[in-house]
């Protein structure tokens, strides 16, 4: 069956209309996490003149904004009480260390969001509305908000990367910890492995999040720092393990494949390079959240994409990988891809 | 059990990401409909190279937007090719005559969207970021576009309202059809009616569009127009029956039941008044595209709202009606209500 075919279904205009109106469904989120709805929520008693209070808003407002959230599945509401659904409790409420509230701050910033208004105009042109390299221009302060904010989208799948890259290996080991950001996916490997050192390549200001994050885990004393573009800076080595973290998607082929070949001169024989990745099926549509961050990628940069395994495949091969394997992380819509050194 | 409550339901991030990513969708359609996608995939054969072609975009861009398209469920893919949904084929094509991608010109307006830019602070002070009263400052241009664009949308709803407030009234009649826009609903009274005379209030400029729409019809010489504003012309009558589409939702219930009052004046005793309205259950959280409405009405007016069949009653009653009844619309997401003058 063809994907996106839905051969018995009666056409409908509510779809249309509810993705027009798509952008609804994302204010409300942005401005309920904004007014700090979902803490006054879990902590009661969820009418609408103590939330007003507590949120510092209008009763009408309050209850508009709740209503909303309730009808698209982020709140619940009985007898004029809104209170929290299972996914709310857990991921929007910042009492919950699940929470992942601080990612509207990254998804909703302008350098992410704004291009999307002249869609139509970079499908013309093919590549983003946003100067130069688009989100990947250097220096873009964009990603000291994502080493803040993203964290904790990522750390459900910082565990799993980690056992992955690890296996099989003991001991002592170098790793390279590339476009670190919060440098959780490095910092795991280091407490993973407590013979672990770890050089973290990031812009300045984005190692300085990675830096109190490594200060934290405790492994501060086995991590350093390579400040710079992953392009240019001299990785030193050589390496056990290269983590190429949400990295390559912001790339066509032939800058991942020069990147790929930087990476394999700092390798030592046999170690491995992983990248962690939206990885798409070879339809291109499916699973829905991965095949779709392509569009992100149009949108924020110049020639990005989401990359099938085969497409990822190709350009380790190319850059003198072998014995290539895709893990899909189940923490997360992400997949480990591993390559050794030839 | 409780409206929006999944008890069972196991927590995910998914809903999350998918609603801070919400926007994504709006935009993608936005873009489809702006370069004539879905005309061009309706035509055939489908393939990129083809479709980046017929619609003068890059095939990069192309292609990743028709697989996010798939991916929302408003196109299908196989084997590299795009095809039509029965939902894109029969209301995104613009060679169907059911087709609604012109409301996305409506609903993407920046008079309409733009303050959900700003939806925290409007849920802080309780009404629209927009200047005065919002989207219906008087002589606002957003009600031409929506004369001219949200037509389809209301269209399949013009039949069904016409039975309801003709229901046991034969012979001539004369109709008073407020807030008209595109005139539809009056002129598909005439249609039902070939005695009735109508009457329709709007801004001039809106007033264009359902003159026009009125001689598409042939209706135009029973239909005679009334310039200005609602609250301020003086309707003449007596009227058998007074429509009042798509209206009341703008206001505070004290503004609709003095508006209510003035209709009242300007009807024949036992005549009815129809207001076609988003009208939620007592819940106000279904069903979700009337009730969901109400977050339109925070974002762009002072002290607008869906209103709940039990509110819209009691503001009948207040203003001197009587034998109030709810009639949902089957065809789309609205409910006609009827009031007799006492």
């Amino acid at each position: 069956m063809a994907s996106g075919a839905h051969p018995g279904e009666a056409p409908s205009p509510l779809l249309v209309f509810e993705t027009l109106w798509g952008y609804q469904r994302s204010a409300a989120l942005r401005a309920a996490i904004e007014l700090d709805v979902f803490r006054a929520v879990g902590e009661g008693p969820g009418d609408v003149a103590s939330l007003a209070r507590q949120c510092s808003a209008s009763e009408r407002g309050l209850r508009i904004l709740c209503d909303y959230l309730t009808i698209i599945g982020l709140l619940s509401k009985e007898a004029g009480r809104y209170r929290h659904t299972p996914t709310s409790a857990m991921f929007l409420d910042p009492r919950s260390p699940a929470c992942v509230a601080s990612t509207a701050r990254f998804l909703g910033n302008p350098a992410i969001s704004e291009p999307f208004q002249h869609l139509a105009d970079i499908v013309r042109s093919g590549r983003t509305t946003l100067a130069g390299q688009g989100s990947v221009e250097p220096e873009n302060p964009v990603w000291v908000e994502f080493a803040h904010s993203m964290a904790p989208m990522m750390a459900p799948m910082c565990g799993p990367l980690g056992s992955i890259v690890l296996e099989g290996l003991a001991g002592p080991i170098r790793v390279l910890d590339i476009a670190a950001g919060h440098g959780l996916f490095g910092i795991e490997v280091a407490k993973q492995n407590p013979d672990a050192r770890v050089d973290a390549v990031d812009w300045a200001p984005v190692l300085e999040v990675a830096r109190t994050n490594a200060r934290k885990a405790g492994v501060e004393d086995r991590y350093d720092m390579i400040s710079g573009s992953a392009f240019e800076v001299d990785y030193g080595g050589p390496y056990d393990i290269v983590l190429l973290t949400n990295f390559l998607h912001h790339f066509d082929p032939p800058t991942c494949i020069a990147l790929l070949k930087k990476v394999h001169t700092a390798l030592k024989p046999g170690a491995r390079a992983a990248a962690l990745e939206f990885v798409p099926n070879d339809d291109r549509v499916s699973p829905p959240l991965a095949a779709g961050f392509s569009l992100t990628m149009l949108a924020s940069t110049a020639s990005g994409d989401a990359y099938t395994f085969r497409e990822l495949e190709s350009m380790y091969r190319e850059a003198g990988f072998e014995r290539i394997s895709a893990h899909p992380v189940p923490t997360g819509p992400h997949t480990v891809v591993v390559g050794h050194a030839a």
